[in-house]
C-alpha cells in the first residue's frame, strides 16, 4: 500500500503575494476537512453525526518551497501554507497521503496518534521518506478505543494530534519543522461536537506559526460561536500558551465530558515541542466580544513576538466597539503601548 | 462598572524594616479571605458551606514600591507584600477590585480563570491599566459549569488561579512581575474542603516569592492539619516543583474525587509561567513531623537557590526533634552542607 | 528502625568491560522485582494478584563507582549499573534499603511518591546520608487510598516514581544524579495489570540513561506483548519523551481505567527534572513489528543525540524485514541518514 511512486513535475513558483497570502489564511484551513468529506468545520456545528467511520480517504499533498524561503504543505500544487492544511478524519478512518515533493530537498511526513507500519513512518531511519521531486504514499489508520480479553483497555485514536517533516535536512527533520513544514491532524470520536469555527496556533521555536508579533495573523470569531483551538508545539524552545478570558479543561476533546469530570480547568498551558492539545470554547462566552490575546506566557517569548489576537466580533459579526483601536495597538507594538512613565 | 476613576494621593514611603517582614509573611495570606467574607483559611476548616455563592465583594487593593525596589499588592496602604494578598471567592461571586496605583509607574492587575470584559483585562491592548497615581476598578465574575442546549459542558470558574501586572515596563508586565506584582485568587466551589493553613509559593524566574535560599521563609503545619499549597509559576525560566514527604493528585483540587479518581498522583510537578496549581495534604500524614525540603527540581535551580522549607511541627505546635538543626543547615548552606570529602 | 550502622569494607574494582556490559542491560532490570518477591517484569503477565501486600522487605542496595567514572546502585556488590535496578512493590509494602557506599564520597538514596521519616529523607539538610564507606538503612513505606472522616480522600502510594541520590557533591545530589545515581520505583495497586517486558528511560540532562545516540541501548520487545516504558526526567534541562507508534493514556497507569475514562492520549510528553510517568502499550499494536524510534522531541536534543530504538520484533522473536538496516542507520548516524541533497 505504500512505496515509492513516479516522479511528479514540480509546478512553477507562484507570486510572494499569492503564497503570502495564503499562509496568512493558514490558521485556518476548512479546505481539507472539506476534501476529507470528514467533519467540516463550516458545517453543522453541535453535536456531530459520524459522515464515514471506517473509510478510507486519499488525498495528495503538495510538499513546496514557498518564496519567502519557508516550505509548506497544500492540498493543491501552488497552494502550501504555514502550517499545512488541518487534516480532520473519524476515528475507524483510514488516511491515504499521497505525497508530492515539489522541492529539491529530501522531505516526509510523520504523523502523532494514529496507526502506521514503518514504510509510513516518514523517518529516514526507515528508509521512509521523499527525496526531490518523488511522490510517495503514507497511509495513517486510526481505531476507536477496545478492551482486550485480559482487560487492558487499549487508548483510541481520537485526539487533537498533528503531522510534520521527519527528514528535511536530517533525520529528525529539524530544518524541515524549522521551515514550516507541519500541520494539524484531529481525528474525532462519535459525539465529539463540531466547532464553527477553527484556528491552528503552532509555538515553533520564537514564532507562532513562522510569524512575529505584529504579523501574528488576527483570529477571528463572532460572539456565540463554538471556537476550536489546535495548540500544537515545535522546535527547541519551552513555551506557555495562554488566551485571555476563555478557558477550558485538561482532557481529552478540552470540554468537561460531564459534572464529575475531574479534569483540572486552565487558561494557561505548557505546550512544548512535539506535544499537541485541542480545546472548544464559546466565543466571548460571559466577557463579552473584543480583542483577546494569545501569546506565550513565558515573558522573554511574549515579549519577542509571541503574541496574537483573538478577535471576538459581535454576534451579527460587526466590529465590537474599542476592537479596532486595539488591534491597532497590536500592530503598532505588538499587544499595546510601551510605557511613556519612565523613571 | 470598569472605567478610570478620580487620582489617588501616594502614601508615603513606608521603613525598609516593616516592609520586609510584611513581605516575609506574604507567604500566607488569610487577610484577604477574611476582609471578602469568603471561605477564610483561619476558621471552619473541613467541608465547606457556601458563604457568599452569587455575592458581589468590593475590595481596595494598593500597588505600591517597596524599599528594596520590588512592587507589591496590598490590601491597604502601605501593606504591600510579594506575592500579594491572596484572594478568595465562590464560584458564582464577582469580585469588584479598586485598584489604586501609588507608584509612578503605569501598571494593572489581570487575572486568571474568571470572566472579565475587555475593560477590565488589565492588558494596554485593552487600555485597560493605571497611570501612576490613578484608581480604576477591575471587575471579575465568576459562574458554575453548566451545560449548554448543544450538550456542551462549560467549565465552571472554580480553581487555583493567580493575578498579575500586566503593563508596567511593556505591554506584557514582564517588569511587574518580575518585581513583585503578583499574587494567588482561589475559586472555590460548594462543597470543597477547606484547609486549616494556606501557603503560596510562586516559581519567578530563578526566585520563590523573589527570595532565594536561605531567605525563603519558612511554611509552617502542625502534623495533622490540611495545608493547602499554592503554586504559581511566572518569569522567563521553566520549573519543577517538587515537596517532599508529600503528595496529591494531578486534578482541579489536588484531592481525590473518589476512589475511581484516574488523575496521577504526584509530588513532582511542572510549574511554567502562567501555569498555577493548587492542593491539600495532611501535613506529616504518614511520615511524621520535622523539617522537609520544598525546591524545583531543576538542579541548576535547586543549587541555585530555589529551595526553601516546609516545617511540619508537632501536633501541639511544639518543635520536633531535629527540625531546628535541619533548618540551621538550610540557612547556613540552602539545604544542607556540601561535602567536606573532595576527590 | 533507620540509622547509621558499621561501616562496609569497599570491594574492589570490576573490569570496566563487564561493568559497561551491566550498564548496557541496565535499561531492564528484572532481578529488583525478583528479588523482591514482589510483581516480577518476567512473570504472570496480565492481571495482576497481589503477591505480598502489606509485606517489608528487605533489601541492600550498594552505590558504586564506575569504571567510566559514572556511579550507579546495583542490588549486589560489583554489579551497579545506571540506571540503578527498577525496584518493584506492592502498594502497602515497606521497603527497608540498607545502603552500602561503596564509594568515597557522601552519597544517599531519596525516593519519590512514598513516605518515610526525617531519617530516611535522603536528605544532607535532615542528617540523611551515607559518609564514604558507611552503610545505612532507608525505610520507605506505602499505602493505598484512603477517605479520612471529613470526607477528604488521601491519595494511595501508587504510581510509577524514581529514586535518586540527594547528597554527593552537594545538598540536592545534583552530582550524584548527573553521575546516574538514579532508578525507577514502581508502586501497583492490587488488580493492576503486569507487564511481559519493563523499560526504563531516563532523560538525564542531555543524555538517556547516561548515553548518547548511537550508543542508547536497543529497548526489545515481541510483537503483542505487553511492554512497560518508566519514564523519569533529571538534571537541567527541559524535555518532552516522543515514542513512535504507540500512544498512552495520560492518567496513572498510562492505560484506560474503562470507557468513560476522560484522560488525554499521548504520544508525546513533557518530561522535565523530578517528574516521572510510566505507560503500557501493546508491542507493535495495530502498526506492526519493526524499529520504531524514541526520543526527546526538543529537536536540539534528538539532534544532539536523545535518540534510541524500541526494537518490536516478530511474535516469535525473529527480526522483522527491514529492522536490522534500521538499526544499522542508528547506529551510523543516531537515527537515519543526513540528506546527500544539500542546496
Amino acid at each position: 500500500m505504500t512505496g515509492r511512486q513516479a516522479r511528479f513535475p514540480r509546478v512553477g513558483q507562484v507570486s510572494r503575494r499569492s503564497m503570502l497570502a495564503g499562509a496568512a489564511a493558514g490558521v485556518v484551513a476548512p479546505v481539507a476537512a472539506a476534501a476529507l468529506g470528514g467533519p467540516s468545520a463550516a458545517a453543522a456545528p453541535g453535536r456531530s453525526k459520524p459522515g464515514g467511520q471506517g473509510e478510507t480517504k486519499r488525498i495528495t499533498v503538495y510538499a513546496e518551497e514557498l518564496p519567502s524561503g519557508l516550505y509548506g504543505y497544500g492540498l493543491e500544487p501552488g497552494k502550501a501554507t504555514v502550517p499545512g492544511p488541518t487534516l480532520e478524519i473519524w476515528e475507524g478512518d483510514t488516511l491515504e497521503i499521497e505525497l508530492v515533493n515539489n522541492t529539491d530537498r529530501r522531505l516526509s511526513i510523520h504523523p502523532h496518534g494514529v496507526d502506521y507500519d514503518t514504510a509510513s513512518d516518514g523517518s529516514p531511519m526507515n528508509d521512509s521518506f521523499n527525496e526531490p521531486g518523488e511522490t510517495r504514499t503514507y497511509v495513517w489508520r486510526t481505531r476507536p478505543q477496545s478492551q482486550g480479553p485480559d482487560g487492558f483497555w487499549r487508548p483510541g485514536s481520537a485526539g487533537y494530534w498533528h503531522y510534520h517533516d521527519h527528514a528535511l535536512g536530517s533525520p529528525h527533520g529539524t530544518e524541515g519543522i524549522a521551515k514550516g513544514l507541519y500541520g494539524a491532524l484531529v481525528v474525532r470520536r462519535e459525539g465529539d461536537l463540531l466547532p464553527d469555527r477553527q484556528h491552528t496556533v503552532v509555538f515553533n521555536d520564537m514564532t507562532i506559526n513562522n510569524k512575529m508579533a505584529p504579523h501574528v495573523p488576527v483570529l477571528e470569531a463572532n460572539l456565540g460561536e463554538r471556537v476550536e483551538f489546535i495548540a500544537i508545539g515545535h522546535g527547541s524552545n519551552f513555551h506557555t500558551f495562554h488566551l485571555h478570558a476563555h478557558r477550558w479543561a485538561e482532557n481529552r476533546t478540552g470540554y468537561l465530558q460531564g459534572p464529575d469530570d475531574p479534569s483540572r480547568i486552565v487558561d494557561n498551558r505548557d505546550l512544548n515541542p512535539g506535544d499537541s492539545f485541542g480545546f472548544q470554547v464559546i466565543a466571548g462566552d460571559g466577557v463579552g466580544p473584543g480583542a483577546w490575546m494569545f501569546h506565550c506566557h513565558v515573558q522573554s517569548h511574549s515579549e519577542g513576538g509571541m503574541s496574537g489576537v483573538f478577535l471576538v466580533r459581535n454576534a451579527d459579526g460587526s466590529m465590537p466597539e474599542g476592537a479596532q483601536e486595539a488591534i491597532d495597538r497590536y500592530h503598532q507594538h505588538g499587544g499595546g503601548h510601551h510605557t511613556a512613565t519612565g523613571r
